[in-house]
């Protein structure tokens, strides 16, 4: 047990219990406390004999953590949290905010590296397994174009945007890949696509007694940003219905780099994720990366990282050697 | 011109001059040499103004060389030139006998470390690319199983083994994944696979003048190690047909990597190739990790590397920050 790499959750929601079980299938680690913003006594974990405490008093368990996982989310836990967690801490999150990641690189940066942790950032798959996927596709492929397709998957944004239309009382939005245009991409062809060329969306929702489904639907269908660049086919369905059908989180995708080597030979590499459960794979990357940052810590590699800082050799729980020999 | 990153190439065959032609697509690199143990004289390069020298006389360019790329076979070339010349260069390799990969690091380690030269061996896409989407998906879903699969392609070491045969006087073998063992795979279903139920193996002979085909037939058919264990199907065609229909180097495969979390969510991750021209592609990723040992080498990381030490950032000529706000 003393050898374990010893972790940390921030926060637990459907990521955080996801990280609790990919723990428990990794036999070099273990999860030794969460914290929350909740009443402690109102949070059960899967496994019920590790202490849940609150997220105030967890800095008086710097000397018994070594990777924390911050769990929350993008929007309004992670620019608070990153940046003062990072200065005790080794931390390893999921922000994915695209836009914002330089920011919240730099403000994580300037916590942790005068501080000695290591900080990485953006981990999960998009940002994350695709972002590195895009690279590699770029780096070696140079002439060429890269496609990213998301799902079939649920939505957590979209079905939010949906969820705030007047008269709705439940939903969920699907992203789907327009299977004709992945098809073009695998060929080689190299597509010009447009945003409605790539995905279409599908919604299923429960409508609040008397709200009236043509305005509805078109509100979702015209909806700027969300809906209005795409085909939105809207589904109208029984509270019992959205319970039943839709309580999953599955997602996906792929990145499709497609490119021409010498004379005009056709070179595709790709990609691809089928996930019953988003979170749950959200988290099982998140941990493969806390124990990188635990490596990259003890080798003196500190400060704020993505993806692209990690050699892959480090996820692994094999020595350098073992992976030459079993995996290479 | 003064920045950029000076690659020599050692051994000018398909992948020799699958490197030449890959480095044209880089605007970050040039080529300025290319040794052989041919009469340099004999050796027509795509751009006729880079010099071709005696591989004799490499010691004399050492200064001229940020990276050699190895462009030799892992039979002969590599065991004898990776130790020889990572004592002197940075190199990057194809080295690609999978059994012997522990030993060849170790004595290209040898030479390179001491030395302050950054060696990185058995690059590729198996060993490769592949070796990292393994190790990416058991480091992040423990619980599962990894299938690989190659092809639809050609197969050199058993068109080689065809061709040996008394009889044969052309010959090519393409190695095709099984449709069905693939859709298993990808449906989650883990299933336990033979080898004769994920490949089977298709030959296209040319006989010579009076050979008994029933008799090469089974000979090729019954060949340990390459083809008993199979199901295989052999053509005979013209020679005529062998040099039109079967002159390109296609290749591929797939890493499929499917792994339960949670209760029972089935996560799968799947990375793919579909390559018309399998030597350009290679070189293709040689050339990407050339950039990455220049890299590593200014800062001072020297010894013998695989995939798995290199930090997937030092591929791409962007800088860290441009990839942040670019690709995560």
């Amino acid at each position: 047990m003393e050898d374990k790499i010893k972790i940390g959750i921030v926060g637990y929601g459907n990521l955080g219990r996801g990280v609790e079980s990919a723990i428990g299938q990794n036999s070099d680690m273990e999860l030794v406390s969460v914290f929350t913003r909740r009443e402690p006594d109102s949070v059960s974990l899967l496994n019920s004999a590790i202490p849940v405490r609150p997220l105030a008093t967890i800095e008086e368990y710097k000397e018994e953590i070594d990777v924390l996982i911050l769990c929350g989310g993008s929007k309004n836990d992670l620019p608070e949290q990153g940046p003062v967690l990072s200065a005790s801490f080794n931390t390893v999150d999921s922000f994915d905010t695209h836009a914002k990641i330089p920011e919240y690189f730099e403000s994580v940066n300037a916590s942790a590296k005068p501080n000695g942790k290591t900080a990485i950032i953006s981990v999960g798959w998009d940002p994350g397994l695709f972002s590195i996927n895009r690279l590699f596709g770029e780096a070696i492929l140079p002439e060429g174009a890269t496609y990213t397709f998301w799902g079939k998957g649920l939505s957590q944004g979209h079905s939010d945007a949906v969820r705030r239309i007047e008269g709705v009382k439940g939903a969920v939005q699907y992203t789907i890949p327009v299977e004709e245009a992945v098809d073009r991409v695998r060929s080689g062809v190299q597509p010009e696509l447009s945003t409605r060329e790539k995905h279409t969306r599908e919604c299923f929702v429960v409508l609040q007694e008397g709200a009236d489904a043509e305005r509805v639907e078109r509100d979702i269908v015209t909806m700027p940003d969300y809906f209005a660049d795409y085909d939105t086919t809207v589904h109208f369905i029984s509270e019992e219905g959205l319970a039943k059908d839709h309580a999953a989180m599955p997602h996906g995708g792929f990145v499709i780099r497609s490119g021409k080597t010498g004379e005009a030979s056709n070179q595709v590499m790709e990609f691809s994720l089928t996930l019953d459960s988003n979170p749950e794979f959200t988290s099982s990357v998140l941990v493969a990366y806390a124990r990188a940052a635990y490596k990259m810590n003890r080798a003196g590699d500190s400060g704020a990282k993505t993806v692209y800082d990690v050699a892959p050799g480090l996820l692994s729980p094999k020595s350098p050697a073992e992976l030459r020999k079993e995996l290479l």
